[in-house]
């Protein structure tokens, strides 16, 4: 590829960005895969960029969780970080974002190339363009650039995967009443390594939905899902 | 524990820290263990805190590796940001800082307590109260803390891990001649999977050390080794 060729495609990329490089060799470097510069790879390709990335990413993936769910344990937001940090959710940002086409790969070099490769050059390319934004522009452009492509993903990834129905239920009561729905152990017997709580969620004094667990934690999940459940077939 | 001593204490705390809390329930918050709070441990114990704090921390240890080793391979990062992101490290930061007399915790609500629960409380606290700051004082002040607490153990890791042989001859050479050391392949045999690489490191013309191994990458990694060997029998 001649060099004004090379630059057309960059500016057009920043474009798609919405960010302008000062420096847009790190630019060229987060779309470039190894497989262009075997030799030189180290300076040359984006897995560094990439490495970087992501983990920049986690640490904002995590503190959106933290201040969106207030009420999710600690168990509860780990499930949700490593269905968003994932090598799936990030191929469908980058796909959609309309990465591949810039990517420079060279093909001839790869023992084999099919769909999945595909979803996992977007999403290593993703990545590294979030490190590459957080060292030309710094972290606050990093931090909006990620606000803006990655975190709207986060709730989509919460709904679908059913994976924080305390939250959910919040949100939806806080909507509805203006109170925050509350948690009561209503029964415990057994002990020590047999225990079983039976809890209950309420809006006020209204009984919404009971779980049962081994823990006042799971219990009170399950009284949550009860609780939405019962919303739904209400609604529905 | 009365209201005024535990005041004192998170004041004590503060000093220790070098950090004054807008919010102190939240440094409160990052010293308890779930064990004094089993049934609101989601709102008044570190664990949220603790993994908001990882992903704070996971993401400027990567920075400050990315930055310090421009040379390194990206696998060569992931292994020393292991190595520093671990229990085991951060166990041994917030002992010597001293954190342990800070933390609240129910021992008889616990099964067993031993010194490597301490190691473990410690290393947990060390994350909740990164989390604190990073929410109670924002990015930068997190960043701070973190590069005075944390990021000094970094060069110290890499190098009793030997897990940076580029880096560190880098270093060396660039402080003895100020010039970089360069790698040549000299030698290139086998074909397709049993390809073996013969690379020199050189300073100007000078050879300093050999490597050969099946990568460019790893070839290289053993020449830089050879070379800090050479250069230390030379020296010793």
């Amino acid at each position: 590829m001649r060099d004004n060729e090379k630059v057309a495609d960059l500016i057009a990329l920043e474009e798609l960005l919405q960010v302008q490089f000062h420096d847009r060799t790190l630019l060229q470097r987060a779309i470039t895969h190894h497989s262009c510069c075997v030799e030189t790879a180290v300076h040359d390709s984006y897995d560094t960029l990439e490495f970087l990335g992501d983990a920049i990413i986690g640490a904002h993936v995590v503190e959106h969780i933290y201040r969106t769910y207030p009420n999710a344990t600690e168990g509860e937001m780990t499930a949700l970080k490593s269905e968003v940090v994932s090598r799936r959710v990030f191929a469908r940002i980058g796909q959609k974002l309309g990465l591949f086409p810039f990517i420079r790969i060279d093909l001839a070099n790869l023992r084999t190339f099919n769909e999945r490769s595909r979803d996992s050059l977007c999403a290593d390319v993703l990545e590294a363009i979030v490190g590459a934004i957080h060292i030309d522009q710094g972290p606050e452009v990093a931090r909006d650039f990620i606000a803006r492509v990655i975190l709207p993903v986060v709730e989509q990834v919460s709904q679908e995967a059913d994976i924080n129905p305390k939250g959910k239920l919040q949100k939806v009561i806080l909507q509805r009443t203006g109170n925050l729905p509350r948690y009561r152990v209503l029964e415990q017997s057994g002990r020590n390594n047999d225990r079983v709580f039976l809890v209950g969620v309420y809006e006020q004094e209204h009984l919404l939905g009971m779980g049962r667990a081994s823990s006042i934690k799971e219990a009170g999940k399950l009284a949550a899902k009860e609780a939405l459940e019962a919303l739904r077939r209400k609604n529905g």
